[in-house]
């Protein structure tokens, strides 16, 4: 696959995120207009909301973007998914006439993005085999890291879906109840170790209500989101046993603003890794299921300069989303339209490609320097952290812009709470 | 309180569920019409959609009974909550002409019963003592029994939404992931161990976006339903560990057809039991946030006859729905209105009153004898499990009508799980 080439001049560029081969989707507002649907290209945006009104835009059936969420076009299905990028591909390539959409591109500079689908439900994942030996190292020592079912099964816990916010809102440091491993009793405090986790989301576009394979799995994968796992790690320690992660997940969970849809990545397919102990055979794999996206964090405390703290890929996954997903059904559990799948922490094997600062700084014992100055245990208020997130092709790239937020100082303890 | 009696003259009977005190609200059809909202009363149901349409039921902010839910309702806030309690009883009581809602009265042995509201998100809580216990004497021994967090708060988990069904869906034993102790290896097949749980749900009522106290929770909710939280126990035990039940607990959760208010169980209000450790004071109760509700569990093999295997009582309960409430925005995490959150497993201090197969047949080593002739250790395909719940007050109850699923066989394994 080459770059396909736009009238948009920007979308040309080899550094550019979303060249015509993307068509990323996003929900945007400029200045005090209602949210709409919009098609990013280079350095704009098409507001796609618009084309279908005026009819430019016919969609099997249609209208599906008469709404500020992309859930109508998942519904349609994957005819309706290929019908939407082939008409974009015609209306935006080079050749053809930018007239009827030059009244409908606006500078992605000017917009303000909002969440790009209703999140139905949302569920996360623990499938990144270096993180996990790490955590796992850190809680039980290296030779108890993996759990004992780690290797037969992608581990999952269902998150809280009204805790995701689209990247740009600020995340407050939350309160909690914590127990320091020395004292007697635990207090209800601010969160002293508030980390995030670099996780790509992929999103659920068909509903099923039974077991489903991988292949079929595969299939019902609308597209992925970059995602950040924010996690108070002390609220964590102290909950976590025995039923999981509870409220140390549930202040917020933050989604880049453009969904790159699966078709974007087919040409970044990659395998998965060798397997240390055979996969049952509802798990295995049909094909290739991970994608070639690189991935990077970066750190920027108020009013200081961007650190890179770490860079990994996506393909470091042990298991792929629709295996994740494949998985999540095999008891019969019903899957929506807008169900979303954190990937789990995406680390990779040296300490610079740790996707969560507990792992970066070994649980604030080896802190992180920072190159633009400064160290760090865990976040700080005032810290914004970033995503980024590219599928790297020849001459053209695949971007996922960037999923960033910045973090605020608790609130105050109410009275009820002293 | 004393029995407020009704025109509807079995709405008048001291064995009644449904007395006018009660106007519990759930989703009706009948025959080939569509659902819409209705009440309880007798042994009849009030089309109150019709009723609103009618003019005859006036609501602050209505109409908020032309959908087949209760959420516009809850919505709509307290006040509204007392308005429509007030104007049913209005339109009730003995002495009210009849004349008019006679056209829009249903025997509710005519009526199909559909889920009452939209479930937003599912929380599932582990917050009786004697469940707690139980469970944690069989994994750990009884010196380990308890979490070293439990006594301090309300352990809870996020569970699926879309797994929700309403009283009378038949629930197909699920596939999964079983490692038999003494196995090398796992396999996927039908589980061996399905199991019921017996528990109260809790309806958010009213929407948050930060910490609540239990008294601002208290107010959120507006009612209660009977719960079955169907568990797959040979799942659970090979997956939960570390981040708690998924698949598990993701084939279905039967709730009863009747939304009891909060309102309603007012007379019935008791206090928690004396705290072991003291709870911090984001969790301590500003008066009696339990109430006095009688639950009986019956088991009904297929063609055979019922045999009520349990018998214990919502008081038992460690931790509120309030207090679980409470806890459950303590980082911050948005609630809906219509989150639904399981009490979790409602198990007195004796055999006869445990709420779980588990306990009942202890893991299987004590098998249960049931009444009616058999034993069981776990739930056989054909069983069809009921709960019952009943608030005694002079001469009338608040009952919540029957939660009741039957087990039907496992699918059989798909090619591709071979």
């Amino acid at each position: 696959m080459a770059l396909m080439r736009s009238w948009v001049g920007s979308a040309n560029s080899a550094t550019c995120d979303f060249p015509l081969n993307n068509l990323a989707l996003g929900v945007f507002s400029v200045g005090a207009e209602e949210p709409r649907c919009g098609v990013a290209i280079g350095d704009r945006i098409v507001d796609v909301a618009a084309l279908e009104e005026a009819g430019l835009l016919d969609l099997p059936g249609g209208p599906l973007l008469d709404v500020p969420f992309w859930n109508e076009l998942m519904e349609a299905g994957p005819e309706a998914w290929a019908a939407f990028r082939a008409r974009m591909v015609e209306l935006l390539a080079e050749g053809a006439d930018p007239g009827p959409l030059l009244p409908h591109l606006y500078a992605q500079a000017d917009a303000e993005m909002h969440l790009p689908f209703l999140v139905s439900e949302y569920t996360d994942f623990y499938a990144g085999r270096n993180h996990a030996f790490n955590v796992g190292t850190m809680f039980r020592g290296p030779d108890n890291a993996l759990p004992p079912n780690w290797l037969h099964m992608p581990i999952g816990y269902n998150g809280r879906a009204s805790s995701i916010v689209v990247s740009g809102t600020e995340v407050r440091r939350p309160l909690g109840q914590l127990k320091p491993p020395q004292a007697e009793r635990p207090y209800f405090g601010a969160c002293k170790r508030f980390d995030f986790e670099l996780e790509m989301g992929a999103i659920v576009g068909q509903a099923s209500d039974g077991p489903v394979s991988v292949a079929e799995a595969d299939a019902m994968i609308f597209g992925y989101v970059l995602l950040n796992d924010w996690s108070a790690r002390d609220i964590q320690a102290w909950e976590y046993q025995p039923l999981g992660p509870f409220q140390a997940k549930a202040t917020a969970t933050t989604i880049g603003p453009w969904i790159v849809m699966a078709a974007a990545l087919q040409p970044f397919r990659v395998a998965g890794p060798a397997r240390e102990v055979e996969l049952l055979p509802y798990l295995r794999e049909p094909g290739p299921m991970l994608y070639d996206i690189a991935l990077e964090v970066a750190l920027t405390p108020e009013g200081g300069a961007e650190s890179v703290i770490s860079r990994t890929n996506y393909r470091e996954m042990y298991y792929s989303s629709a295996q994740q997903l494949a998985h999540h059904t095999s008891s019969g559990c019903p899957m929506n339209v807008g169900d979303l799948l954190g990937s789990g922490t995406i680390s990779g094997p040296v300490r610079e490609s740790r996707g969560s600062l507990l792992e970066l700084s070994w649980g604030g014992k080896e802190p992180l320097e920072l190159a633009s100055g400064g160290v760090r245990n865990f976040l700080e208020d005032g810290d914004t952290l970033t995503l980024r997130g590219v599928a790297q092709g020849p001459g053209y790239r695949i971007g996922f812009g960037e999923c960033s937020g910045k973090v605020v100082a608790a609130m105050a303890l109410p009275d009820w709470a002293k």
